[in-house]
């Protein structure tokens, strides 16, 4: 599937042997993203035994059409540390921007290839209930050819789970759009999801482009009062057996997964991926514990982005301040990519020897009040700089505590290794 | 030591009845700080079996000396929720302050008196390694006076803790301030901690104000490469002699606790307090999981802080951005404090029935798209409304999905409870 060349720099750029890359790669515990008609500078590994990897989405809606502000967001999500991007588009525009994306984006790029089939239904002024499978086919074919690395696919929702849902209701209902996209056909049409019906239609097209299968996961709990609920469970029995009509089909598949979760049943829901999907890899929105920090969705989602890693999520999906609220902004998009870094970071440190050797460098030079030496090692470094301003990088105090620094007032006991 | 009345009014505010408040006083595994000589409006209980507290550092550098900013301060940490203050001035002009602060805090005020006693000396332009337990003593005794309710010892690092920082060396060495003056004149005058050496006499004036003993850990690692180690273990254990002394003297007592720890160590860190410490609450700062995230500390925090609440930290000391870069902003302070509510609401929430409650409310709003039912019982609904402001309220779409909202595209196909 992939030259040795390509192998090595991945296992050089994860610091894991080729063997272990190509263990993983063979069990299909590990995909790499790659759409074989697109170049990258930097592609990368996902799942287990590897770090923590973390993606950001980006794209235009139907309120916020402006290209560029797109393609800097996607700049900075770079900057920032992501190792892959979404552009989950739902604007009539969107034809071009992904177009700029794949050219411009260092690192895989990931779609929702309904989105397409929804706004050129629009576009024709068509309800999206009266497309075919015909009209998806031909959007994930013309993403295939343009170089879209993965795809999330919501063929885990069934005809089924929508009367599922009518009998036993939510709080939050569904709160994907592909996944609302496509229970709202089911519920006029009563027809079987066209995704899970013309599933190894799909797996061809897949394997022609090696493109990496997402399973989306339609039915996520959208409030931490349906966490782990049946839909969630049931859907995710599905997406198990799709895993394993992936991997016979030689397609690189992972699995979504929640949203929202309760603080204490995030280990079980990790537990329950890696069981039911055969230990495909864990990629995640979130998980948020909490449902009542609108403005703050980052660091609820840190918090649980680190408990779930922990326990054996591969992939973060970057969740923003803006969350529930608007369309990010590019400040939105900092701080978003940052807080899933460092849920990613307080995992990884315990794994790899260099993640730990660079957080201890950091503490070195804090202790030195080395300021530079901290810049350059810091997660974001611009926003350290920035805080310091005030103070110059030769001054060996900062305006916390000015001459009653700790550090400076032992400086001479004889403490510090 | 409480009014009927006044146990009445916690137990109230605590969800918890009258009487496991009692038998949880008694058994000394919370505390209520609050000086006899002052009224506040919002006391607070701290422990075993009640929600998770929050306090909020604000006070004077030597840089940084405008008093109003801190009241601003303080009032923000109020408004975003602290259950406490302390007022952690190292200016000349402290003494005004804390005045302030103590005439307008709703909330419980805690100090570290030892930096008073510093201020003085650098008046006197006197080394601070010149001070004796008799300048201490003025200083607690001003304060107690004053009406602060709850003031941080560092009693538990002796003499023999400096000779093994020196044996056995530190990456961050030691990051407390009052830690820092006692070690370094230790160092010095190769005696006694003075705060150990004089603790009954310390007891005796708490009790005579009923002023609630924090016991400071100034051996608290600051670095996650000191995590657990043998110097922090070491005070631990020190501070659980003198948790039994303050019971044994009727003195309300908690202790104070990292800092920095690995997070997998975190577990291992709250069983090891309630074990050596008798279950006495604990009070700690952040815990941070890693080093590398300066602008970001609050998000690192809100992650260590859930954990450690889970696990079962009473007590969270909010970190804001600026930590380890410069005295806090009120934007910083906002931040900060917002964080810390996350970490403690994520566990709450599993825990009462209320904070439940209140959280479902919050989904169901949000499922309707009915914005002021969310801003009213959002976190911060001032950031929350900001957010939303190129939206109207009537609006049930955000800029985000516009159109393409999952809840509006099922919005009637009946799956909503």
């Amino acid at each position: 599937m992939f030259s040795k060349n390509f192998l090595k720099k991945i296992s050089s750029r994860e610091k894991v042997s080729k063997t272990f890359l190509e263990k993983q790669l063979n069990l299909a515990r590990i995909v790499i993203p790659a759409n074989k008609c697109r170049d990258m500078s930097s592609p990368v590994a996902i799942g287990e035994g590897l770090k923590v990897k973390i993606n950001t989405n980006i794209g235009l809606s139907t309120q916020k059409t402006n290209l560029n502000s797109e393609i800097k967001k996607m700049r900075e999500a770079v900057r920032c540390g992501t190792h892959t991007v979404m552009d989950l588009s739902v604007s009539p525009n969107y034809r071009k921007l992904l177009k700029e994306i794949l050219a411009l984006s260092p690192v895989p790029v990931g779609t929702v290839p309904v989105y397409e089939v929804a706004i050129e239904a629009e576009k024709r002024r068509e309800n999206f209930d009266k497309i075919t499978f015909d009209d998806i086919y031909q959007a994930l074919k013309r993403q295939a050819e343009a170089g879209v690395d993965f795809f999330t696919i919501h063929a885990g929702i069934l005809k089924k789970s929508v009367q599922n849902l009518i009998k036993k209701k939510r709080v939050g209902g569904i709160v994907s759009r592909g996944g609302a996209l496509l229970a709202h056909w089911m519920y006029i049409n009563k027809k079987e999801n066209p995704l899970y019906a013309n599933f190894e239609v799909i797996l061809e097209l897949a394997k022609k482009y090696n493109i990496t299968i997402s399973l989306g996961d339609a039915l996520r709990p959208g409030a931490i009062a349906d966490s782990t609920d049946s839909h969630q469970i049931d859907e995710l029995k599905v997406l198990g057996e799709l895993v394993q009509r992936c991997r016979k089909n030689n397609v690189q598949v992972m699995v979504e997964g929640p949203g929202h979760i309760r603080l204490d049943e995030i280990p079980a829901n990790m537990a329950l991926e890696k069981k039911i999907c055969h230990r495909a890899p864990f990629y995640i929105l979130g998980p948020l514990t909490i449902d009542c920090a609108p403005g703050y969705d980052h660091i609820v989602s840190a918090v649980g982005g680190t408990v779930a890693a922990f326990y054996g999520a591969d992939f973060l999906c970057v969740v923003t301040p803006a969350e529930h609220l608007r369309h990010p902004s590019l400040e939105d998009i900092t701080n978003g990519v940052i807080a899933s870094r460092i849920a990613a970071h307080s995992v990884d440190v315990l794994r790899f020897k260099d993640e730990w050797q660079k957080n201890l460098s950091i503490s070195k030079f804090r202790a030195r009040r080395d300021w530079r030496g901290m810049f350059n090692l810091a997660v974001d470094p611009k926003k350290a700089k920035r805080y310091r301003k005030d103070m110059s990088s030769a001054d060996k105090i900062c305006s916390m505590c000015g001459k009653f620094c700790s550090l400076k007032i032992t400086e001479k006991c004889h403490f510090l290794k």
